[in-house]
């Protein structure tokens, strides 16, 4: 099996795009890549998305944006899991290149979600959940994290301003990040005073969604060998893992499995534990998740990662340094994309291209995309050679 | 790289399965597979689906159908591209086998459609076209496919009659499938007399959209050596292709160029040639893409495909029998699992299990599916030990 090397990488700032069409977003991203690797073609594409069939009509994003790019004729695919699509994309990547089927592919994340209205954008994220199960009475995806917020706060004790720092920690960080689509601190004052959105979650707690395209170029890591230490980004560890759709029917709805399996496999094709990681792009999608992919993998004891997050761990100093650029919560989630924008942060961070956003002596980074409330999880474990 | 072997099928008839839900759909089609193969476990499941984000309100389909075939945890995702969804999960999990990162995986078509209104489904399905060149003019996916049987009939000089064999082929060979849509062969006199769709389509030149799930299992092709002839199944090619999203776009509206790279790709990879085709599952939405897909793949010349349905060759006893079980105009067409159909039946009739729809001497088989008008196009070669 080939080892895998990301060697060009490339993004559009979360935004409302408005002036943009859905190709013409994956474009910028691409060429970017490309421009980044030295490269101009690659032999397949892999593009993560959620939304495009509902929100904007089509399907198909493959053949459009290989003919768009100049690349007419590659081979291309959409490849989905609700907001855990982009992180399958590079993980469909790794396996092209792996496979020795092919020795250059793009993963691209693309989604366009602020030319729908907010019901309609609201009502196409609850696909990602149970439409039988849980969409069916109702519940939005908002207020599916609510309730296990709820339950998480009741069991282990936490009050709602622990969680706190997960949000400042991710404005703060995306105030350092160019691409991010907020991009301004928030004081502790703010996080409480945030309307409620479906309690406990307030304004806060919540990602954004917005417009995003991100790109990354994988190659075969015999590819770079050679080459100067810090631009040498080896594919360490891939693993997708999943556990059941809807909450009610897990063994334990405060436990993500599908993160801690993932996790455990990506750890495994690295050779390393969670001790040996640098910085940890979590899917902060809602606090709450923040909390059960640290515990899920390995970096707080169960039902304690406020604690970490309450001690400063998670800040760029800290022992583990999460959404280094932002996260989900300050960059922003657009939901199919951003499974790839992960990945672009972490070579950020490997390469030392970061900016003021930069964690010092970073040279293992992972990210972990999540799709739904947990029934999907993808963990990629990053290397600077 | 390592060779594919499929040595499970399963699937249901295609049908309005109201009393279904989705995911019971899918458990059918692979607890068939499962049995068929004598296995009870895989550890990757590739889900080829179009429209249940649109149409069923469900996203994020592989952890929903892990979990209810008893094998929550393991990797599992949706592929898309249109139509061309189901040929891409099997392209897919050939993949995963090759690369060695998994020892069997299922490839799943998926499709419900009939719980929908037509209005919803026909606008669900112009979303394989361009959105924003062809869906923006109102143009439906059958519109289109009129304007190119418009443009061909026109350059080469065939009248609509001529396309009458098609139709009435597969008519003949569904009726000898059960798992078939309709299984009423048809007359000449009543493909003259269909009602008009969008001429110069009529109904009887338009497959059907309908319910349906279809899976095989694949693993590599080692654990299949030593068994008996019949029963060892090998994909000997695995290729796909791009094309401009709107046909506007292409070099020749009247050619498929990605059908042409991906039949080129899987001959490459199978070692041989058209001439070594003992029959073809072609991808026929329309009686026009059955045309063009045996022109692109060398069974005919340029413009001179109805020549050779005129003459007979495409029926079972024909030079290139073609929709041997009925293809998509009988069997029936639930666009995202029609792919994973056409492998299962190209597997029965390798396996001389195809009954009285059993072609002769049948030791090669090729199945090619096309998503939109031929902007995604995969090729598969299958072969009996």
């Amino acid at each position: 099996m080939r080892k895998a090397a990301v060697i060009g990488i490339g993004q559009l700032p979360v935004d409302e795009h408005w002036d943009l069409t859905l190709v013409e977003m994956a474009g910028e991203a691409v060429f970017a890549a490309l421009e980044d690797a030295g490269r101009d073609r690659v032999e397949g594409l892999f593009v993560g998305n959620m939304l495009a069939g509902q929100l904007d009509k089509q399907t198909q994003l493959g053949a459009m944006i290989t003919d768009w790019i100049g690349m007419r004729g590659i081979e291309a695919m959409t490849v989905e899991a609700a907001c855990g699509s982009g992180g399958l994309a590079v993980r469909t990547g790794v396996m092209a290149v792996a496979s020795g089927m092919m020795d250059s592919v793009l993963a691209v994340g693309l989604e366009k979600m602020t030319d729908a209205s907010t019901s309609e954008t609201t009502a196409a994220l609850a696909t990602a959940a149970s439409a039988n199960w849980e969409g069916v009475h109702g519940v939005t995806f908002v207020s599916l994290n609510a309730l296990i917020m709820r339950r998480y706060m009741h069991k282990y004790g936490w009050k709602h301003e622990d969680f706190a720092p997960f949000s400042i920690n991710a404005h703060a960080n995306g105030a350092r990040n160019p691409h991010a689509r907020f991009q301004r601190p928030i004081s502790r004052d703010a996080y409480l005073k945030a309307r409620m959105i479906s309690s406990p979650i307030n304004l806060m707690d919540a990602s954004p969604i917005g417009d995003g395209a991100a790109a990354v170029l994988i190659v075969p890591a015999e590819e770079v060998k050679g080459e100067r230490d810090r631009s040498q980004i080896t594919i360490e560890g891939s693993a997708s893992a999943t556990d059941s759709l809807a909450v009610h029917d897990r063994y334990d709805p405060l436990w993500l499995a599908a993160a801690e399996k993932s996790a455990r496999q990506a750890y495994q094709g690295a050779g390393i534990g969670p001790g040996e990681v640098d910085f940890f792009e979590v899917h902060d999608a809602f606090s709450i998740m923040s909390a059960l992919s640290l515990e899920a993998c390995g970096f707080a004891e169960r039902g304690q990662a406020p604690r970490l997050a309450l001690d400063g761990e998670i800040r760029p100093e800290g022992r583990v340094p999460i959404t280094t650029m932002g996260g989900l919560k300050a960059r922003g989630h657009p939901v199919g994309a951003t499974g790839v924008y992960q990945i672009v942060e972490v070579v950020q961070q490997l390469r030392e291209q970061a900016g003021e956003a930069q964690i010092e002596n970073a040279r293992v980074g992972m990210a972990q995309n999540i799709g739904g409330s947990g029934a999907t999880v993808i963990t990629h474990i990053l290397k600077a050679g």
